[in-house]
């Protein structure tokens, strides 16, 4: 089996995995950890200011110098446009966009000669970011701790229909951690992986130490997709995710759930450790990782894990026995 | 990649694929054909009284004789044990149940010789059926057809956690169709698959046809898991789905969307073909399905395509380029 694409070239990478950029969580010593250790690492630009994200790049750029490094950008973001010029600035090459149309800036991107990818869940908006020009798309499922669509499609259902939707590279996302995962997301025709919280469950990311902890010891059911009409994501069970499923449950309106959210709330839980009254966010692969190693550990351990797999089918076709 | 069970064994198949018991659409004409095509073929008691349940096995025996044929019983079911008589006194050795404690029959079917298995949604009721002493589980992912559990584990997330749970064999169920899709289940360490959906998608189900041809022309995001606090279904998109979503965006009660719910409307959905006011029941991976093959020419196709998948891997490690 043969992918269709080679991402390792459109990437510059060695291994055909891309470390999921994430808000609080992976800024530059998480990216260069990843870069450096043969992935494509993204920088989190979603929970930065510009001159933060400045200040990311060219750090994480030093940390790995000549390695493959990029940014994840929000489009619904109100000062997309200064932290694209700060990525331009910076000569940064890869540029991962969600929340928002392919259509609005993949043009200008290319332009400047930069290798964009649109992330989806549905293989609908994958044709859209197809007619709009990107260069792949990262297709997410339901499992994943990134903002799902509405359509729930998780990443069995997903990865197929999307490769046999468009042309173009597929990177699978959602529910992938360990080899067995990341062989079954290329069985599914893939052409490369995205792994979010495996990577925030290493010692390099941002989230705060008492997070770690908590995942850590986190069984299987620890998190749940919730406040699907406002903005869905992947909470953790915490205490203020109680609070939100007790105001959807009664029907809360959109204005209620926005009140009880607040402003800063991601930051309090995820990068200041606030266990009760933050916001956590997670993917559902979490209540399967039970420890803390450095960026570099785990991937050896992955490539070394998937390089011993292999799989190869022969059962009896008709006729035979 | 060598599975650590061999269910092909276990069941007396051909191939390591079961035919899932579903209510209203396999029958004894779907569970033969997947028998006589080298899989495990069941039959759906969940809709069937004993007296048809006795009808069917026996059609089923006359029309795949020799071949292996089982039995999915919910548990829930208010004559079970007339139902359970029933497949006992047609000798039936392969028992699939759901929808209750694994504790509650294994022990007296083991006695009578039975091989027994449970279907379970999260690595946690797996352990349960472990030590309720069933021979195998089904692992079912949050977008199978199936009733799914309240922890919405998906297939990508569920299987390796079951598989590092227990040391029974696993059947990966949830948004298998395809060849990529069984490999895929099979590299999550899962030692078989069960497939529904695809098998209700064929000429031998009893799927009334109008509603075989609207899913053969149905949209990726043609199902969705509903009434989750009553009992959670897959539903189909059509106007019945929207009164229940109506309801649970009102946040009816529970007796509120009994009451809607009523008696048989799955039967008049699936096999009576009323696609309005019916309760269409189907899995995620129903989307990807458009065409309508005989179970046999299904499986062949399968096959086939397993057998040209392989996958071997050879990335660089440290020190290599």
């Amino acid at each position: 089996m043969s992918p269709r694409h080679d991402i390792c070239s459109l990437f510059n990478i060695k291994y055909p995995i891309v470390q999921a950029g994430m808000v609080w969580v992976s800024g530059a010593k998480l990216a260069a950890a990843a870069a450096n250790a043969g992935c494509l690492g993204l920088i989190g630009a979603g929970s930065m200011s510009p001159e933060l994200l400045d200040q990311h790049i060219k750090k994480a750029q030093k940390l790995a110098p000549g390695k493959s490094l990029g940014v994840n950008l929000p489009l619904l973001y109100s000062k997309i446009e200064e932290q694209i010029k700060v990525c331009l600035d910076n000569n940064i090459k890869y540029f991962f966009t969600s929340a928002g149309s392919p259509k609005k800036y993949t043009s200008f991107l290319k332009e400047k000669g930069a290798v964009v990818v649109h992330v989806t869940s549905s293989p609908l908006l994958a044709k859209k970011c197809e007619d709009a020009g990107v260069d792949a798309v990262v297709a997410e499922g339901f499992e994943a701790g990134g903002h799902n669509g509405k359509d729930e499609l998780t990443t069995m259902t997903l990865i197929p229909q999307v490769v046999d939707t468009i042309s173009l590279p597929v990177i699978a996302a959602g529910g992938i951690a360990d080899a067995r995962q990341m062989a079954a997301a290329l069985c599914l025709g893939a052409n490369g992986v995205q792994i979010g919280s495996r990577f925030m469950m290493t010692k390099e990311s941002s989230a705060h130490d008492h997070y770690k902890k908590l995942l850590q010891d986190s069984p299987s059911n620890a998190t749940e997709l919730c406040m699907k009409d406002l903005v869905a994501v992947r909470l953790v069970k915490n205490e203020f995710y109680k609070k939100v499923k007790e105001l959807e449950n009664n029907c809360a309106t959109k204005d209620e759930l926005k009140n009880l959210l607040g402003k800063g709330r991601a930051k309090k839980g995820m990068l200041e450790g606030d266990l009760i009254e933050g916001e956590l966010e997670a993917g559902q692969v979490v209540g399967m990782l039970n420890d803390l190693p450095t960026a570099n550990d785990y991937v050896k351990k992955l490539i070394s894990e998937l390089n011993s797999l292999a799989l190869q089918f022969s059962y009896p076709t008709e006729g035979e026995s």
